[in-house]
This record gives structure tokens, sequence and C-alpha cells, in this order.
């Protein structure tokens, strides 16, 4: 935000970004007070351990405690199993968060990419997928995907899942955003964790509960793994105001409905809106985000998204995402006033001539 | 501390922590404000590059802030450095801080330790040192040494760090307590980063500006070498909290003042009054805690730490530090009433029959 306030040349607080995929809401009130009411635990050192949030969460997702191990953020996560599971060759359905081949090649991986297409409604490509486990060491999928926001099946995951075994393939399903799709029972494979030896799967706190500036992620795995991952990092990874937060978070259920209603509502709104108007072509999405195709508006993704930035408005050109040829932008769900916001500087610029 | 409670079945609030080498002052109301008016950032990403944390700090050490990369406190930035190393085999004097050796171990390299000892003052053995670097890809040192108290003058530094030079051997210092220690210029050597392809410099936020539950650390060292770093992390590792709280504790020089003189103050106290006292040996210390030799009491260290639990006083035990007997406590300085109440305890168990 800073730094595109002094790219355009415009006060912070003229700007909305719709470029970070957070909950529109924001951290709930009592997560916030709880954060107040708790400044002075900062003198103490953080629980090693996160007994309090590991027992919530594990409450909360169906997972034993034992079988998760709390992080820095999902991100750091990501970094420490692709490490100690020594990954020599992911392969990886693209487009998708560039965190897991940038983790894959900081160690000294190499990645083997699956091409997803518009075309085939970035559906999951099954079947290669399950073609190329013999190539690899580890499979890593987003559910639903990043920035696609398409979500698979259970089924689909398990299928694949089941095949990953036979070939001695571990899978890293990141669920990141799967707290804001509906009847995510059908969808979330994160309480199977104690049933497959190969099956690891991330959660984020950060989204849902809107504290990305905190940091709170979480993995679900065999204890082996987990116990290896604990060991492989520093003791005081998680920070306590993230501890705190997160406990506080978990505990309130009315804000975590609410949020699903309010961007399930906003969603609709939004999506309707874009579908509205020419050129642009929002694609159906399970999460908070929405993927808009703009092949059809005659800019390209990085013209649209300088256009947008000088009117305030910052979106998140998907232009390098690998997998995405320069013609689609990624849109945050927000609240109403926000997303008209939007809408009239998309339809301003479209209707302009600067292209 | 509520481990520690629980233990012991005492309230939380009666327990007088000086196990843990915080900053007696605790944070400075400064940072505190700082933090109470930006919990907003907390929905917000961090800064991944620590923009304006990095060029006070920067200031601050006589660093150029191209050499230096903050941590999620300087735990994780051992566990990172020694990793990006793929150091094989560490030299490390011991008694030391255990997580070098972790780290060392929990990516396969081996470490090798010089023993270090009272009769000798827990003096750094400068010769033992360099005649072993052949053996070594890795030094580290931490100075003021954490749990001795002592600190090594920056020629005997230098004069390892040549040596080190010479057979190809990078060093790390852990400069973790060297706020607390008087006149700071004659020992550090973060400012000489630049001079040294070999050197690397730890330093902590968490126990000089008291915010151990938030986490910050830094490392200096070559720009390369730091790049390798930052690419094998994830990229948000530092909170935001935590880089505000860095940049209002770095502009609070008042508190950092108060907290030097504070300190000097109460060691000079805490070391006369615990050497008055029968079986009890303060050593001295250059920074906030001091090891104490109990041996002349009759007390192990274990029985002697738990019978001062059960009076809410809690002291690290050092048994568990590998080159120290287990006859030696080690007490961080706290305030006076705090200090008068450790001392009594002190005074109460080594009069009592319970040995």
């Amino acid at each position: 935000m800073i730094k595109a306030a002094w790219k355009y040349g415009l006060p912070v607080k003229s700007i909305t970004d719709f470029s970070a995929n957070i909950n529109p809401l924001g951290p709930s009130r009592k997560l916030l007070s709880a954060l107040s009411n708790n400044l002075d635990l900062i003198s103490s050192y953080p629980d090693p351990d996160c007994t309090e949030l590991r027992a919530e969460l594990a409450e909360y997702l169906g997972v034993k405690k034992e079988r998760l191990l709390m992080g820095n953020g999902a991100a750091e996560l990501i970094y420490l199993l692709v490490r100690v599971l020594r990954c020599r060759r992911a392969l990886i359905p693209i487009p998708t968060f560039c965190e897991y081949a940038l983790a894959v090649l900081s160690q000294g991986g190499e990645v083997l990419e699956i091409p997803m297409s518009e075309e085939n409604g970035f559906r999951l490509p099954v079947d290669e997928i399950i073609s190329s486990l013999p190539e690899v060491d580890l499979l890593i999928l987003c559910n639903p995907n990043n920035p696609t926001g398409r979500v698979t099946g259970r089924k689909a995951i398990l299928t694949i899942l089941e095949k990953a075994c036979l070939y001695g393939v571990m899978v890293l399903i990141d669920e990141a955003f799967m707290d804001f799709v509906p009847r995510r029972e059908l969808f979330s494979v994160i309480s199977m964790t104690g049933q497959y030896t190969n099956l690891t799967v991330l959660y984020s706190m950060t989204k849902f509960f809107g504290i990305p500036g905190l940091r709170l992620g979480a993995i679900a795995g065999p204890e082996e793994l987990l116990s290896h991952m604990s060991a492989a990092k520093d003791p005081w990874n998680v920070n306590v105001l993230a501890q705190v937060a997160g406990v506080a978070g978990l505990k309130d259920y009315e804000h975590m409905q609410n949020t699903c209603r309010f961007v399930n509502c906003e969603k609709k709104f939004l999506f309707e809106q874009l579908a509205s108007i020419p050129g642009v072509k929002p694609l159906p999405a399970a999460t908070n985000f929405i993927l808009v195709d703009i092949a059809g508006s005659g800019f390209t993704s990085v013209g649209l998204t300088e256009q947008l930035g000088k009117q305030g408005v910052l979106v998140r050109d998907c232009s390098d995402f690998n997998g995405l040829a320069g013609r689609y932008l990624r849109l945050a769900i927000k609240t109403r006033p926000e997303n008209e916001r939007l809408l009239l500087a998309l339809k301003a610029v479209l209707q302009g001539e600067n292209k």
C-alpha cells in the first residue's frame, strides 16, 4: 500500500487494495480486544508448543493436535516441509501460488509443471498428474487454487492421493483459502491426515482471520514428519500475539459465520457486475477472490493494473503467475462501497482512451 | 511461567522469573504505545524488506543497511545461516547457548566443542580455537557469552577472525547481549562486517528491547551471503508488530540509556549480595544475568532450582548446558524488589534443611 501510494503519488488512505486476499471484514473485534488486553505478553517468550492454540485449532479442524504443527505463517511451513523432505523434484499444476516453486528451487530441487487452462475451466488435470507421479517425490496442490479460485472435490484429491501413495510420492494440499469455500466439508481433506502416511495439508490463519501482519499458519500431517520439521526450525517461531489472536479468532464463531455470508453475498454482486462489463470475463470462484479474464478489453493486464492504480485501486496483475498470459487480473472481494469503487474505476478506464 | 505455576501449584502472578534474560524495565512506553496505535496494521502483509526498521537499525549499529537481514528472532537466523552455509562441522566453545549446536545437528552437520572452565574464568581459549580451525568450516562464538556472562575484547576476536579467514572458515559472532555491555564499542565487531568476507554477526532485539514474545533479530554479513539467506526463507518472516516495535524501540534512546544504567546498578547490588551468602559464588558478568557457582552450598543445581521454584522464584538450572556440571544457576538481573525476593528465597532455602 505504502509503495503503491508512493508510486502513484496518492495518499495511502485514498487507496483501496484488491490485490491481497484478506477477509473483507478484517479481524474480529474479539480478536482485536484480546490483542489489546494481552500486549504485556510481548515481554515473555512465546510458548514453543502453541499449546492452547493447537488444542483450539485441532478441535476446529477435526485433526488430532499431535498431527498439527504451527508456523510463522503458512509460507514458513512450505519452505520447512520442502527442506525436511529434501525434495528433489516437485510436481505443481500451474498457475498457482509461486512460493511452492520458489521453496523447491531455493533448496536445489526441480519443478515439473503441468499447465491448466481457462479453456478447461482451470480444472485440475487429474490424469496428467497421476501419469507424472513416477517422475517426482512431491506433489503440491493448492485447493481452492490461488489465483484461479477453482476448488477441487475431495474424491479427485483422494484418487490422486492413493496413486501417490503407490509411488511413494508425498502430497501437500494447501487449503489456505478453504475457510471461504461454501460447504468446505465436501472439499477439505485436512481431517484425513491421520489416514494417509503421505498426506500433509497446509492451513493458513492469516486470510480468513484477517491477520496477515501477525503471521499464523499450520500444517497437518504424519507425526514423525512433523517432529522432523519441528527439529529443523528454531523453537520460538510463532510469536505470542499471533497465538493470542489465533485462539481468540477461533472462539469467535459468529465472526467466522458472518465472514462466510458476507463474502458469498459480495462475491455474487461483484461477479454479476463484472460479467455485465463488456470485455471483462470473471471466472467462477469458490474463494474470496475472483480471477478476471480481460482479453476482450483491449488492455493488457499490466496496462489495466497501471490505469486502475492511478485511480487508487490496486489489483493483482497476474502476468507474473507462471502459466498465465498477460490477460488476467485477480480481484479480492471487499465491502460493498469498496467493490463499487472498483467497478466504477474499471468502467471509467475501459471507456477511456488510455489503452 | 504458566508451566512453572502449574508445576509448583502457584498462581502465575506470584512467580518471579529469573530464568529469562530480558530487560528488567520491560519494553519502553513509547514502544508499547506504538504497538497500541498500530494494531490495525495486522490486517496487511508485513513489508518483506523491513525497510524502515532496517534503516533505523543500520544507523544504530553502524552497519550499511544492505549488510543487514532481519529475522523472526535471532534464533531463526542461526538455523538459516547454518543451513545456507551447508555447515558440515562447526567449532563451538562451550558452555554456550544450545541452539547453535542444535541448528548444526538438525541439518546433518557435526559439532566440535572446546570446553571453557571456571578455573580459567570461562575465558575464550583463543589458541585452542585457532589450532582447531583447520578441522571446521564454521566457528560460532557468543559474545558476551550466555550463560557465563563473560565478554571477550575485540582484539582477541579479530585475531581469531584473521586466522579463520586464512583457513576459509566462516565466523558467526552472536552479540545478542552486547547492548547490555558497558562500553560496548570495545567489544562489538558488528560495524566491521564490511571489512571481513568471513564475518557474520548476530544481533537480537528481544532481550534489550524487552520483546521476546514478538520475535526480532538481525544478522550482519556479506551481501552475497545475506541474499542467499533471504532466498532460502519465506518472504514475510518478520511480523508487522515486531517491525513497529523495533523502530519505536530504537528511537527511544532515553529508555535504552536508562536500561543500561539500571542493569549496571542492580547487577552491582545483586552481585555483592550474592557474594556475601556462604556457599554461593557469583561470577563477574558483562551481561544482564549472572552465572552463580553453588558448589559450596551443598545443593545440586537441580535441587536448588526446585526449592526456589516452590517459593515462586524461577531460576535457570544450568545442568543441561553442555560443558557445565550440575553446580551452576543463571540469574537474570531484575528490579530491586524482585532481586531482594530472590536473595531472601535463596537465603531461606540455603539455611533450611531440604538439601
